[in-house]
């Protein structure tokens, strides 16, 4: 009893501490995942690794924001349907539930609306809605389960999204070696480390990267300060609104786990921390740092890595001969 | 205590029940796993699902042998670097220990041979043994874990197939339901599988599909009755033998998991069990089943389902600055 109480005492002080010193940062501790329907979250992951939603039945989810690597698939732009070669760099699927909108143009309001892009887009996962529905409903294990979560007998592309969205709710990393600096253990971070953090504050860096994910919250101007030279097609949120003045706006990237998530970018053309933080430095801030100041920026970049999502590799059940096969070849 | 004893009597009858039944079946229950170096399989697993050891950076062992898909890719013919059609159906990795030899027509001798293969096969993950030891030992993690598991500094492709295999052995599939019946649980089957039981073993499914892993044991000739008309170019274990009598011999594929190890033969092209069975009945035994038999053997197959491998999704180690970049596009 005395020790529950003692360590009870300990927890209050610590939180004081940690409230207080995170109240004067810019940044916030990502905060574990609350409220998550668990049955939802559960059909959601086999969804997710399930490339019977594309129309090679090679591609899932998981392909292009592989959980075994940050999310992402670590390559410039990701590979599609044909080997296709994307327009744009992967962006990680982690802690993406913090976002203001999906996808780098912002096009998609929710994690809900983007899961049915993929799947759908002749570039990527070169499905239909009706053809994935089709596929799903022919397996009587996925029938009971969307009925045992959704409570209906015919399943839609609606449910789909919405589990897919409800497991990457649960893709949220907390305890980084930052957060727990943040919580207030002071020994989390090295002087080096920490004359980094100082640096991304000082410099301004902050001014786009904060809040609980350090980025996804705003719209921002890539080559601010400098143009930005991309040989990428890519627009931007213009694509979006049609608006001229938006050209270029993209949606600022979070830093969480940003050592994991290379190569950097709307065009993945940066391939080192240190080549993304000094064309970051030049290009929106008008700043060049020096060799030491970058390497002690990338070292607090590198304390952003938090816990990656655990769980059990998920076993789809299987097609039946009445499932459509799969079309890697047409 | 009288608790445990009468725990302790009740195992001793059924394992003498067991015991008595396995002996007088053709099949033997799946073993699990005994003896294996937990840390060369960590490390395998990591190196199992990681695509930095094809060129393209986005092929792993995993992506055509799923284990969330019976240890398969579920397709006719596999996806290689570039969109390659591959030549052949992969067979699944699970039980993959109990073959004879490796691949459909044995050139591997064991799993380590075999993890060799994909990665330096141009059509599928288009990689050299060299550049992917390149990739392995520019990452300070598996440096560290190579070093852990094989006492030395400088990684090779020998521990790299090593870990591998060692991952692959504990992917057994034990206490299928047909399983538990051979241990005595006599429960475990319905009357009509055990049906189909009897049919399997008195019309000479069994003379091939026996063992452990009800097959992987012997080479057969594909069309032993009548020839199997194929626009599949292999050619079996002639192309390793050289011999004119080895063409069309192929290793008898496991049965267990079966029914999640679709599409079935050397060239995918049997996309149900029913019609399997029916091409096999007529063409290996000359004997033609009646829709009731072939539903009835098709029923007892589906008794061949075990335990799928459970296992925490490996968190890769990230590249650095440098690790040579993927080269997905040339």
């Amino acid at each position: 009893m005395e020790r529950k109480l003692l360590s009870v005492a300990i927890s209050t002080v610590l939180l004081t501490v940690g409230g207080t010193a995170a109240a004067k940062e810019p940044i916030d501790p990502i905060r574990p995942v609350q409220n998550i329907n668990l049955a939802q979250v559960e059909l959601g992951k086999k969804l997710y690794f399930d490339p019977r939603l594309s129309k090679s039945g090679f591609i899932s989810c998981n392909s292009c924001h592989n959980l075994s690597m940050g999310g992402t698939d670590n390559l410039k732009t990701s590979i599609g349907h044909n080997w296709q070669q994307g327009p744009i760099n992967a962006p990680t699927v982690l802690n993406s539930s913090l976002n203001v909108a999906q996808f780098w143009d912002g096009r998609a309001a929710d994690l809900k609306e983007q899961a049915g892009g993929p799947i759908a887009n002749p570039g990527e996962m070169a499905f239909t809605h009706t053809l994935a529905i089709d596929v799903l409903q022919s397996i009587p294990q996925y029938v009971v389960e969307f009925k045992q979560v959704f409570g209906k007998d015919k399943i839609n592309i609606d449910m789909v999204t919405q589990a897919i969205a409800e497991f990457e709710k649960t893709l949220v990393t907390p305890n980084s070696r930052f957060d727990q600096w943040l919580l207030g253990n002071k020994d989390a971070l090295t002087a080096n480390e920490l004359a980094g953090y100082k640096l991304f504050k000082d410099s301004g860096c902050v001014a786009c990267h904060y809040g609980e994910a350090m980025g996804g919250t705003s719209f921002q101007k890539m080559g601010l300060v400098e143009p930005y030279k991309s040989t990428s097609p890519a627009q931007g949120r213009a694509e979006v609104t049609g608006k001229d003045a938006d050209r270029f706006m993209f949606k600022v990237p979070t830093l969480r786990n940003v050592e994991m998530t290379y190569p950097y970018f709307h065009d993945g053309e940066a391939q080192t921390l240190t080549e993304a933080v000094d064309i970051m430095g030049r290009l929106q801030l008008g700043k060049k740092f020096t060799s030491k100041e970058n390497a002690q920026i990338v070292a607090f970049l590198k304390t952003l890595t938090g816990d990656q999502p655990q769980f059990l590799m998920p076993i789809l059940p299987p097609s039946t001969d009445k499932t459509p096969a799969p079309k890697p070849f047409e």
